[in-house]
């Protein structure tokens, strides 16, 4: 997950108190009557040192027991959940049931991992994002796991978007963060349920000048994940200009790989400062040394 | 645990179809959210031979990951839970919530497990045992796993049964059996809540000459667990006597072991026939062998 690797990196560079991160909640799913949040235990668990560095998602060292028990029992078992990382989302689901919201439970969570930065969901409400295929809709763990996002989509739609406010401190840490970055993440299902709900946008557009985001698309593809094949089936450019495009509004600069040098004209005359870097985080090192770029463009965006 | 031995012996020598196991759910327990019913999964484990052998409770070959977790999270850590027993508790809980009854979540296990006797709680209803120790009173699980059952009891109370009905079944399958049992389990705590729920104790006086009990108590003591000790605390004789006197009115018959020979005259003495063969469950023959004599004597009291 680019954004927690993004993240891990800039917690290496600045004083991790300062950081507030605002998570996607719309990729979250109640499987077994649990509740699942992918995006904000990756963030966690990759800020812990506790992701399963292979996979990207999950706990280290983690165990499958309980996954056979629940095909025994004829439950779902086309969503992977380890042994260790049951119990998260056992006292998540606790404590959302005993009327903790999700960015209290995420707080209890992040410190129980000793994180200290600020992890948030977007929102307390429920947002979930459906893609729509040739055969009807789809949840985004259907499309995402269950059918390995192998299956052509026609559009994106965020249930509860309608009604979703800003969990608390979302919309405080926007207004008064001195750098804000759109991490390197999939435009369409990972930062585009953040800017459906109410006010994000706004805040984000009223601090376009300190707003960086980093493409998540490299030389026309995405390192991990569907990020390209959405755009091109939605009638984006798989491309730094095709992410310049749908971030132009809300950011002066966009962050595009070595590998895309020669489409920065481009991205400019979208109207976007464009800075080239290497953008790859293979290593913690180049993670930092990316997030130390990006907080450098955000302030000459920011004109200081 | 006495029972679920006896029970996997009595499969063995009568068709499974024709046993009902009604289960005591006084020991149930809510932790981390989940409905925990400590009696019937070993009912269950153990007919389905996954009970782990050493520990007589939980699953064979079982891992204990999430409890690191539970305890990082701050959740209780005295209640041990292996990560597939876990499996058991959400799917459990998942049902319970969507509006099953624990009779039918039950039932759902137990053909999970290719059980082919039919398994059932007492009643579907909240049935919970209390203790009253000098310090008040604790929670059956508190006092049991929290403790290790070393404090003493003054009391015991089962909140619930004053509305707790039984399940669907249980009245049926009491007026139906040609043979009802009282396995080898604690007076006190696992068959004194059944007695509670409304109507088992008359079902059970009016089939009094084919209901058989077998003693768990063997020379003064018994094999695992506090019966004998609570039967002291609370005022009766820790022996097949003071057994015999707490269901003489509902049980013709009290089977005991060899080594309670010469108390079988006090026994009778109480007004119950007196059944004197080896009860100690080491190994499935040995069930197996207890139960064909357990049957011949309800054969007997009913007078066949």
């Amino acid at each position: 997950m680019g954004a927690a690797r993004f993240l891990r990196g800039l917690l290496a560079v600045v004083p991790p108190s300062s950081v507030t991160a605002i998570v996607n909640v719309a990729d979250d799913t109640e499987l077994h009557g649990l509740h699942i949040s992918p995006d904000i235990d990756t963030v966690t668990y990759t800020l812990a040192e506790a992701i399963d560095p292979e996979r990207g998602w999950g706990l280290r060292d983690e165990t499958w027991h309980a996954m056979a028990m629940f095909e025994r029992y004829g439950n779902p078992s086309w969503f992977n959940l380890g042994d260790k990382d049951l119990a998260t989302h056992i006292v998540r689901t606790q404590r959302l049931h005993a009327g903790q919201t999700l960015s209290e439970v995420t707080a209890h969570l992040a410190r129980a991992w000793d994180l200290e930065c600020t992890v948030v969901p977007v929102t307390d409400d429920r947002l979930r994002t459906f893609v729509t295929t040739e055969r009807g809709e789809l949840s985004f763990q259907e499309y995402f796991v269950g059918r390995q996002h192998a299956v052509p989509i026609s559009g994106v739609r965020f249930e509860g978007a309608d009604s979703a406010r800003p969990a608390p401190g979302v919309l405080e840490a926007l207004a008064d963060a001195d750098h804000i970055v759109l991490a390197p993440s999939n435009p369409i299902v990972s930062i585009g349920p953040l800017l459906a709900v109410d006010g994000i946008r706004d805040a984000l557009a009223h601090r376009r000048r300190s707003v960086v985001a980093v493409s998540p698309i490299i030389d026309g593809a995405a390192l991990k994940g569907p990020a390209a094949q959405m755009l091109t089936e939605l009638g984006h450019e798989a491309s730094v200009v095709g992410v310049a495009r749908l971030y132009r509004d809300i950011a002066a600069t966009l962050v595009v790989d070595e590998a895309d040098a020669d489409r920065a004209a481009d991205v400019e005359s979208e109207g976007m400062d464009c800075v080239v870097t290497g953008t790859v985080m293979s290593d913690p090192e180049r993670s930092a040394t990316l997030a130390r770029t990006v907080l450098a463009a955000a302030d000459h965006g920011a004109g200081r």
